[in-house]
């Protein structure tokens, strides 16, 4: 196990309908030394990547974000969140379904800050369905600028997100893939990802996402 | 001018209603090496204060909150905000009303992670009237945690939040308080704080909170 999935193991908390809770560390009260951990590790994972700034999408991804870019040395830009569009200036707007809120809800970057210029790694703290990153994925490319990499905290490996991310041909880094919980026994099952991300990255078809979780 | 000031004049932007645009470094596009000269100009001026906890609110605060608990070496604890109250686990609820949105706010973090052992600094980006600050004063006191001080980028001093504040008798420290802006010219008054500080502190009656932006 990989210093998160330490973590996660001590800290995390199993409950009914696959939730994780990590809000003691992660994202609601922030061990800000396990970020700088987590930075580190995607700066090695993304090393010989021109990367010249880093996407996060508030609230939660925005502290992850940041400690990560001081090993980057670049600037942050964090994606909002809105059901109305409020429209001030030239937006770059992405519409997500939430299948956990039951409504649409739009992913905005103002256009001044990404431009075909840029080299960007999306950073944030969980991947399930992934309809958020697809959000932020389709603001980037819409730029003109290009998709350096993702780098994700945890990854629901049960759900389809990060199968369509890889299959799209992103790197997509997880630092803790979930394979399965049990809330009953409160076990984790984590992918072996020293062994399995090869055959992983092939493994099912590209598919839309349907019933998506603004994560 | 000290750091902050000067790159509020080099590029903010003075918008119609006292706005000031600073999305290009502080709370859209984050520049992450002017929030580490923030997190240490923090840390200075609370220097001595037995700071082990950093309260902030989402989503602008949290970038900033986190560079400068590396300074402080603490975790941070980010507020919800939330129009609805979803309850899960034991909550610190505090209500605020926006002015802004026309509507009233729930400000919200989970009693674990504040106790009466905790001496927390407060951090955000922005101070206009404070109801978004004073909603975090009130969730510190009721969990029966100390507010060591509290830690503002930009102050509004035209407007009553940080006056309100400081009468109440906290250590409200601001790294930039605006005192005057002209949107015709661009132009940005700040208030000298070496010399104003004091008498600033003494000025006017302590008010209660009328008319709140959720800062």
């Amino acid at each position: 196990m990989n210093f998160l999935e330490e973590r996660i193991v001590k800290d995390g908390v199993v409950k009914e309908g696959n939730v994780l809770k990590v809000d003691s560390f992660l994202n609601h009260q922030m061990d800000i030394k396990l970020l700088d951990q987590m930075g580190a590790e995607f700066k090695r994972r993304f090393e010989g990547k021109p990367v010249n700034k880093i996407l996060t999408i508030e609230a939660s991804g925005i502290g992850i974000a940041c400690v990560a870019a001081q090993h980057f040395d670049v600037p942050v830009v964090f994606a909002k969140k809105s059901q109305s569009i409020n429209l001030d200036g030239d937006m770059y707007v992405a519409e997500v379904e939430s299948f956990t809120h039951k409504c649409k809800n739009h992913v905005i970057v103002a256009q001044k800050f990404l431009t075909p210029d840029d080299h960007v790694l999306i950073i944030d703290d969980f991947l399930a369905n992934g309809c958020a990153l697809q959000g932020l994925i389709q603001i980037v490319q819409s730029s003109g600028a290009t998709v350096e990499g993702i780098g994700i905290a945890i990854e629901k490996g049960f759900q389809s997100g990060g199968r369509i991310i890889r299959n799209l041909g992103f790197q997509l880094e997880s630092l803790a893939i979930v394979d399965g919980m049990d809330a009953a026994t409160g076990e984790i099952q984590f992918r072996n990802q020293e062994k399995d991300s090869r055959s992983a990255s092939v493994a099912g078809n590209a598919e839309l996402c349907r019933s998506c979780t603004l994560d």
